[in-house]
Formats: C-alpha cells, structure tokens, sequence
C-alpha cells in the first residue's frame, strides 16, 4: 500500500495532533501511586476512545488487579503480516515538582517543544503509532498490514500484569510476524536508532532498624550504632574501588562479548562525550575498563534511586534514628537472572549487616534482559522506515533500560521486538523537564507510517527465526 | 530559712504544681521551626506572666534575633548568696508523630506519668524549680538566698544569643555565687546524679550535588556517579573499624584521662548493661577499648541525624537522583575545639569527595564541651539536697549531652554551674512519647527546695575559686 496518501494527510494534520497529544499528557496516570488510581483509569478509558476514533476494532479496557490494559485489532487484512504494537500510558511522578519549570501535567509548549511528564516515556513515541494509523485508515480505509494494539499502564512499576495477560493470549498473539515497541532513544535528532539490546532489572528496598526509638545522640551517640550510618556504610560497599559491583557472584554470568561486537558498539555507539553531554556532567564513574555506552548496556549495576532516614527538615537534630531507608535499581545484563541476584543481595545484605542494627531486604520488579538479532527483516525493514523519514538509516545500539515486555514477547510469543525509539537523549525521560521535540515528533509519525508499508512485506518464515536469540 | 514550711506546701499543692505543667507543656515551642515562632512567643509570655505571679521581681521579656529570654531575679535577701537559675522553654519538634502513643502537645497523664514534648526537656525539669520558689514566698514572703532567673528559648538551636545577653550582663551576673542548670539525667529513679561534665557539639550539613538534574538510571546508571550512593560512601568513611572517627586529627586534643579518674567513673556511672537497657538495644557500637558510659562522656563522635535524597515515597523509582543530604551531630571533649574540628571535617569531606560529584559541607551550633569541680560547696551542697528528698546523696557522673550554657556560665562569669538533672534514662528526651513520672517531679521540687535552703551558706569565697575548672 502506497504510504503517500497517509503522508500528506499526516502533515495537514499535525496541530490537531498536537493538541490530541497535549490531552493525553494532561492525565497525571501516576502508576507507582496508590493516590493516581483514578488518574490511570480515566487516561486508559480516553485512550481506548481514541483507538475507537482512529477507526481501530475490538477495542477494550483489560482490568487487571491494578492497572488496565487497553487493546485494540486491526484484522481486515487476511494474508498479509500482522504487527504487535506495544506502548504504554502510565508514567513516573511529576515529583522534584519545585525543579519543574512548567507543571508536570500540565503540558506546554514553547519553541517548538512540548513539556510534560510522559512527553518522551511513553506517551508521546506511543501516539506517533495511533496518529500513522489513522492517517491510513483516514485516507484509504485499511491499514497495510494487521494489527494488534497493546498499551498497558503499569510499565513504570515493573509490568507485573502484563506476562500473564500476554500467556492467556498467546494463541492469537503468536500468529504475529513480529512487535514493535517505541520507548527507546535516538543518538541525536538527525541519528535515529533502533535499540537491539535491554538491560533487565530488579529493584529493592534496604531498611536498617536500630533502637525502638530515635535517641538523644548526646546521651547515646558513640555507644549505639547510628542506623543512618549502618545503611551508608552496607551501600557504600556495594561498589569497590574500580566501580565494580562488589556483591559476590554478581558478574557471575554476564556474558563476555567479542572484540568484533564492542568493536561494532564503538562505531555505532555514543561516544563518551556524548553521554556526558546528555547527563550534563564533567567526569563519567563506574567500571574501569569499559566505555560509557558499555558501562550502560553491556556491564550491569545498581544504583540508589533515593535514600530517607532521621530527621530532614530545616536545621539539625540532636538525635540518634531509629530506622533508614534505601531504594535501589539494579541494571542486568544478559545472562543475569534477576531472581538469582535477589537472592545473592539479600545474602550480601544479610552478610554485611553487623550485629548493632537489623536489616531487611524487599526486592520487586525483575525483569529480564532481551537482545534482539540485528539481522531480522523486521529489524532492517524499520531501519529503512527510518531512512524515508530522517534521511539516514537508524543505526542499531544497545539500550540501558529495561522494558519487561521486550523478554516477555520474544519468550511467550517467540517473535523479535523491534525497537523503533524516538527519544533524543537529553529528553529527561524520568526527570523534570521532560519533554518531546514536534519536528521529531512529526518525523516519528511518519517513519510509523513507513513502517507499516514496509512491513506488510515481512513473510512467516522471517517471523520464526527469532527463537536464535544471538547476536553474531 | 527552715524549709519545712514550703515542703509542706508543695506536698499539699502537688496537684494544681501538676496541671500548670500541662499548660506550659501545650505550647509547642519549637524553636528549630521558622513556623512556630508565634508558639514560641506564646509559651513565653506565659512563663513570664507565672513569674510575677509566683512573686519574682523584675520579670522581662528580653528579645533577641530569634526567640526571646525570659529572666526574673529575687534580690531582696542582702548580705545572702546569690544562684543564677537557668532553664530552657523551647523544645524539639513532635515529630515523627507516627510513633506517639499521645500527641506530643497534648500533655496527657498515664499512671502517674506525665507524657508530652518537654515534660523531661526540659520544661519539666525548668518547672521544678519555680515550684520550689513559689513554696517559699507563698510561706514566708521570702526565700533563702538571692537569684537571677534565666529561661531561654533557644537551647534547642545552640542557644546563639544566650552568650551575648550574659556578657551584656557579665557585670550583675557574676555577683553570683554559682549557677544552678537542671537538664540533665539521673542513674535511675533511685540513684539521683550531678553531672559534672558536658560533652560539646558542633552540627553539620553534607550536601552531595551530581547532575543538575535526575537521570533515567537505565540510560546512565553505571556511568554517572549516583550522590546517594557518593554520599553513603563519605558518610561511611567517618569511622574506621574500630568504631573510631577516621577524621584525620579528630583525636589530637582529646584529654587522656587517668586510670584514677577512669576508675571513679566505673564506680560513679551506668553501666553497659544499663546504658543498653535505656537505648532498648541489644548490642553495644563504638571506640574499642572503652565503656559505653566512657564512650558516651569521655570520647568524642559523629551521628547521623537525619539523611534525604532522590525519591523518598512508595515505590522504587529508576532514577539518578541529583542530590543527596545528610545532617551530623557532633559530640565533643575535653579539650576539642568546635571551630578546629569544623574545619579538618570541611578538610575531609573536601579531600573525600571524588571528582565525579560536588560537596558542600554547612557547620553550626558550635558548643564547647565544660567540665565543673566535683568538689566545689555549691556542688557538694546539691548532692546533700538530694539526699533530703531521694534519701541519698546525688552521684557525680558526666553528661553526654551539650548544654551550651554551662560553658558560658563558666567562662564568661566565673562561677561554677550545678547541674542537677532529674530526669530518667528513659524519659524519651528528644524522642517520642517524651515523660516526667510525676513522683519525681515531687521529688525534684522538694530537692530545689532544699538546695536554695542550703545554698544560703555558700561564701563568696566558694564562688571565686572556681577558676580552676579541674578535675583532680
């Protein structure tokens, strides 16, 4: 199907979809707070309208124990491929509010760019798929090949609902040629990428217990651990001196990759510079011996996303606390198993936990890392979807995050996720500011546009190649 | 002046002494909280208007930047010695409010146990001695010595106008012969105790700053230095493993104490096993080689009071946060200097700082520890006292804690400072579920009363040697 009609149509339409998308950011749809429930049910229920609007079938609300998830089909199209598309419309906390210059959910735009949390995660890359469907449909009735629509709403909080939702439609969903997920970065605006690689994750929650109550640290302070401190110095030991990991048995199974591949990754990777350049700071840190891109693809590593304890108003306590508080985030890589690393943090854990104070350990949210072949049709198809819009094709990288759906469909279903990003680096995905550049917002339209084109060439044989998960 | 008119009088106006209390106690004089400024007022208001209405002279409300002082004196005994009574009407916050059995500001009563914020600290201890001069003027329009009367609501802060007002007053002030401080502790409800030393302190603020904003921690993590886990590492560094302060010349002006000395304190203090029971923890921490009654008095440390950073709510977030913050409480001896000891602690966060982040280090309250002669009258009258009312002599035993007026009352005026406390190891002080048991706040007014009875025998001479700050 020429995918020119829809094109045009595309163009003539953007303030509308602006605007629709500005909408869509307005539902502070919170996943990780009890509080947003409501939030989250009104964004999926506009959602869901909108599949139907576009003209999409079968539209329906999954309840879930939590949070629902929103499907729609497109079938009409017998003999011809048929794609997953995968997004989802939960997002993470407005919070540092104060570090925010517009309000979160409140969505803005200036100079051509349009702030709000979910602009870049995910909403805003998961509309450029409804908005190329609609242009299709609008223009000639059909799409170029079928779909399936899947956006779920607990994506932030580790996607606990949705491997059970994708077992119970394994039937119907394995007939798919492949998936596609749009939650991924570009290197620059003029460098788009398509990411074969994520890390998996774990995320875990340290509390240290010391007396019953907080104690007056004049009469106490010296003879009684502080927990406070007994939580800095069990943290502080979670890395050596060389920026590894020093949880033993923690690289046990990361795979060792050949020169050829980290020679591949140096060309089409970022450089150092660049990384330094998106996170705005002078010196990176971490595992010596390997670059930065390498440091966030190929290496794994925990980090502490916050830390609460004691008294944190204005001034200074003269006390002792009686508890503290960690949150961490593992990155894992291929071939880490999460629940393995629970296991062997906890007896880390467990191990430096000296006998002045009590700890205990909480994990949640494994996820498993996914590498998808670089080769797959489905892969080079949507490199050359990205050449029609951007001028060049994407060059294929790793990615440092974790999106559970990625293990999840190429182990239920045996079919490649491919993973077509439209995020630029210094978005703020998961910070204040976050934000969608329009023109890469258009650019992303179209390329979905072309993709469908593209992949209405896709046969079933290339489909069930997938299950030789390995990069040459 | 035989005082067994106004022991009778106490005894039988224990009830009305009981409920007065209670009032002071329902103001939340905050002093570390800008917003309760007006509470603090308040609280001093009606301390002065109980001043003049238990038959003080000269009651003012003296301001200062902050919080005012409220004084009164009592002059009219010629020829008589004269005590400086000083106590403190501000009080830390109520917080954490979860942990309250009873709401901090809300005195409420429990078998003969008075619960609220101050009732130990130091309100309780304060009201104790008003009690004991209203006994005597209400009997015999007349108390046995001479007194200036200093209440302050600013302790809590370090109290930083608290010098200055007694140097604008050196001249008056240091007709007296000694000054009484009760804001400390006894052994056990049995075993009462002067303290005769005072740690001093110095609080800080670290702030560890890395990116200018948060960052996805798929994206960065592994590249980008994390400030909690930057933060956790300085704090950590703060002790060795001998449970030492690894500052480098922490220690240098750290008295050494004789074995004779060391032997007295053994004899005189709590134990481990007391000091453990009071914390309700099992297991001791801190410098080997030295009790924990040692260790709490003799030997100087750093605690955590409180540390903040990146996402604090429910939930694990998958960020970089860009800035963490902990809040230390230094304890100080004999003959550490706050201003020396700020300054190698800015020097060691400076050198322990990796250039991966940014630190800055904030210092205040700085208060210098003190020391009193165990043998001076004024002290030795306080221990006979005791035994009046508790039907043994007082123990001389060191404080941990930093009252920052007894070195000013030393240095700047020359007189000794008698620290009778009555308060309880597991009164709560600055914890929650504060408490006074209401029989030793009988019996606490019945020792004042009998310490101003024999305070009236105290020479000048007495007063004059306390130069000396020695202990033999």
């Amino acid at each position: 199907m020429d995918p020119s009609r829809a094109l045009r149509y595309a163009r003539a339409h953007r303030k509308r979809f602006v605007g629709e998308l500005a909408d869509f950011l307005r539902f502070p749809s919170v996943s990780s707070q009890a509080e947003r429930a409501e939030d989250v049910h009104r964004c999926a229920a506009w959602l869901a309208r909108h599949l139907k609007k576009i003209g999409l079938d079968h539209v329906r609300i999954i309840p879930t124990w939590r949070h629902a998830i929103v499907v729609a089909s497109w079938r009409r199209a017998p003999g011809r491929p048929t794609l997953i598309i995968y997004g989802h419309y939960d997002v993470l906390p407005g919070q540092p509010l104060g570090d925010w210059r517009t309000p979160p959910f409140s969505p803005t735009i200036k100079n051509n760019v349009l702030y709000g949390r979910g602009a870049a995660d995910d909403k805003g890359q998961l509309f450029s798929h409804l908005k190329a469907i609609e242009s299709y449909i609008a223009t000639s009735h059909a799409l170029p090949v079928n779909l399936f629509c899947i956006f779920e709403g607990e994506e932030e909080v580790g996607s606990p609902n949705l491997t059970p939702f994708v077992e119970r439609n394994r039937r119907v969903l394995k007939t798919a040629n492949a998936a596609v997920v749009s939650d991924t970065r570009m290197i620059s605006a003029e460098k788009p990428a398509i990411s074969y690689a994520q890390r998996g994750g774990l995320r875990a929650e340290v509390e240290v217990v010391g007396p019953p109550h907080e104690l007056h640290s004049g009469s106490f302070g010296g003879a009684i651990h502080n927990p406070v401190l007994a939580l800095c110095e069990i943290l502080a030991g979670l890395h050596d001196h060389h920026g590894r990991v020093a949880i033993p048995g923690f690289y046990d199974d990361v795979r060792v990759w050949s020169e050829k591949e980290r020679d591949y990754m140096a060309a089409s990777g970022p450089s150092d510079r660049q990384i330094l350049h998106a996170a705005k700071v002078e010196q990176g840190w971490g595992e010596s011996g390997y670059s930065l891109y390498e440091r966030t693809t190929i290496r794994p590593d925990v980090s502490a996303s916050g830390i609460i304890g004691g008294h944190t108003g204005q001034g200074v306590n003269g006390v002792i606390p009686s508890r503290a508080l960690a949150k961490l985030s593992f990155r894992l890589v291929p071939d880490q198993q999460p629940e393995r690393i629970a296991q062997i943090f906890r007896d880390h854990v467990a191990r430096s936990t000296p006998g002045t104070v009590r700890s205990t350990v909480r994990t949640m949210s494994p996820i498993h890392p996914a590498l998808i072949p670089r080769g797959h049709p489905a892969v080079q198809a949507a490199r050359q979807a990205y050449k029609q819009s951007f001028g060049v094709p994407a060059v294929l990288i790793r990615s440092g995050g974790s999106i559970p759906v990625v293990h999840t469909f190429q182990n239920v279903l045996g079919i490649p996720v491919v993973l077509m990003g439209f995020g630029l680096p210094d978005d703020h995905i998961h910070g204040p500011n976050e934000k969608l550049n329009l023109p890469i917002f258009y650019k992303a339209i179209e390329t979905c546009i072309w993709y469908l084109a593209l992949a209405s060439r896709l046969t079933r044989a290339a489909g069930s190649q997938q299950r030789k998960v390995r990069i040459a």
